[in-house]
């Protein structure tokens, strides 16, 4: 008698234990059916299949409504709340969105340019700071960007990252360590081999070789093109790594979830590729 | 002994089903509840009624925004994104909703009149451009709109839709063909009777008399009105049936699950209704 | 057997019982999770931290926005749908909030002055408005502010607001009833004790001297200050306890769910602590 009891009860533990998780899964999938992902991808693609017949031009009135909208870019502040004044003492880098002009000259503090470049979307820098997370994932908006780990990285890079004493007994070391910079997690919990899964961006941290290999090795060499170099000896401001530690995705303390081909970005791109004009 | 654990299990086996429907159940009703259904039919009722008390009017600097608002009338672009000019070349349908008087002047193209028409929002045609679904639902925008079956149909319509071996032949099994109208389900699925439910508007389309009756026979009677036709023999521009098929619900690639009824919706309605006035 | 049977099924049936507990506690914190409710607190201080450090200047251009925004200060009509003149009789309380002169007159009906403070947002009549609950929880916008109930609390104060007959056999009562304030639930459901939790705001409705002591006894003593005081004998306007029964939360209609620090609601107040501004 005890002994089918017992079998019941585990056979209701099991039957428990497979609810539980068919109804997590269910929870889980719930949201993402409940917005409406596929119906969202099909508007999106949908309005820039007209863009594109139509050869649409994007107006900076439309420009201009972006730049003032909550929310815009993912959930986060309106861009002007912040960057609304050239004057860098009164707006983060003295950046100001709230013009066309403005907008076309960025930051007018003196380490930026190419914010903006008329004819080409994705080569300016405007396309990285709404889109880039910064790194590791997660790492919160206030994070000092002048932690030693991350000077180190920076002055590394710019003696031209060489594979010496400073990269294995501080830099590698700090790849592996889940607080280094600034974060919950380490560089190479994903990246930790050249091929993607796991390692996102086919990016490996784990070496001297697979960092300076670079990115999407094998992505890019399907394209007959080479990986995309992480760092660039001699210039750790062009250096994709270091521009991850240091630079946060606007707006400020935005989800590293939210979506980084968010259509509006889109259409922004899609207005400096068509010239950014202001009229 | 075995007999009893037989027993036992399809209890089990019962429950978990029932626990099963009962969790998707609530999954199901979960998002709706969060998303404060009857908190947002308060405060769409409280708004209408005041606007009706005080006979608020609708400005025209309101619309302009509405126009410049993604997700304006539900998930999808801002009107003005693609509707930005009178040239038909550059924007669809020659179609400029950035300005009052090109929201008032409608497409510029041939084919449509009636876009707005002061004073009667719910006889402009913008409303049923944002509000009804092309048919079968979920069919894709970019779905041709010159199908053989869609092309038949018009003929069909213009040469007088009699009740011929065409009707017989071709277009009611069209009705029944999952596939015929670009979709993934065919009409009859959800207009197979004329009561509702379970048929939608009451609409049979499963044969000539049914079809012919038209849509809501049985509610529009309470009403002491005719059936709404769907079919105006000799006009397929102005037969609902045929309008289903071709036209696309505004913003392009809307989920037909979005409210038809968006209260973005009603206050543009009641601008028309008020005179359509640009200052 | 039959014994061992409705063991088992006891059994079950608690399993069933305690699953569907776990499952709906799960849906229940499913949204808020999918919500990104720390993202959310992140990115809000994140930009708040900003404007602190660089004393960003809130321009009235970003008002202008937010008071022709949808769902500015949570789900709900913008405020120029309605407040869009300053004739009483087609804009509630003659409020005009389509102008920056407009926003800064408040109401030009007679009963409010200080709807906005310049330098003093947290004063301002504009931050009760969009913030503060009307009582109890999810009264309809339409019930009527002069429910006998209502009336004689107005009259009670004014008179002096004594601990007399009218208020042991009138008042006191009618914070017990469900229905005397035109909700479904009595004021001492939340509010019954002078100790938080249970009770809100640590408010007790139950007694004279818990009226007469006022709000957050405990919390304000830490600080080193008095209670909040809920009645001013002979002034009902300024009684807390009689503004909360007549005072909608605004936009009409509002979910008291919405969180009443709306971050578009700290940018406001911030832009009138900066001096309400118009260029």
């Amino acid at each position: 008698m005890r002994d089918q009891e017992s079998r019941i009860r585990r056979h209701f533990l099991t039957g428990v234990l497979a609810l539980l998780f068919l109804a997590s899964a269910s929870i889980v999938s719930a949201p993402v059916a409940a917005a409406g992902d596929d119906d969202e991808e099909h508007h999106e693609r949908a309005v820039h299949e007209i863009i594109e017949k139509y050869n649409i031009e994007i107006k900076y009135d439309y420009i201009a409504m972006l730049m003032r909208l909550p929310n815009a870019y993912g959930e986060g502040a309106a861009c002007v709340l912040c960057h609304n004044s050239t004057d860098p003492k009164r707006s983060p880098r003295g950046l100001d969105l709230s013009t066309c002009q403005g907008i076309k000259n960025g930051p007018t503090d003196e380490h930026t340019k190419d914010f903006i470049k008329p004819g080409n979307g994705k080569g300016s820098l405007i396309r990285r700071y709404l889109r880039n997370n910064r790194m590791p994932l997660g790492v919160r908006f206030d994070t000092p960007t002048d932690l030693p780990a991350i000077k180190l990285v920076k002055k590394w890079i710019d003696d031209g990252a060489k594979n010496d004493e400073v990269f294995r007994d501080k830099i590698l070391p700090s790849f592996r360590s889940p607080t280094a910079y600034g974060g919950e997690q380490s560089c190479i919990e994903c990246h930790m081999s050249n091929q993607e899964p796991p390692s996102f961006h086919e990016l490996d941290l784990t070496s001297y070789t697979g960092l300076m290999l670079g990115a999407d090795a094998i992505a890019k060499a399907k394209e007959g093109k080479p990986p995309v170099k992480v760092v660039i000896p001699g210039d750790s401001s062009a250096s994709k790594i270091y521009q991850r530690l240091v630079e946060n995705r606007m707006p400020a303390g935005i989800s590293p979830s939210e979506n980084r081909d968010h259509p509006n970005l889109t259409v922004l791109l899609r207005w400096v590729d068509q010239g950014a004009k202001c009229d």
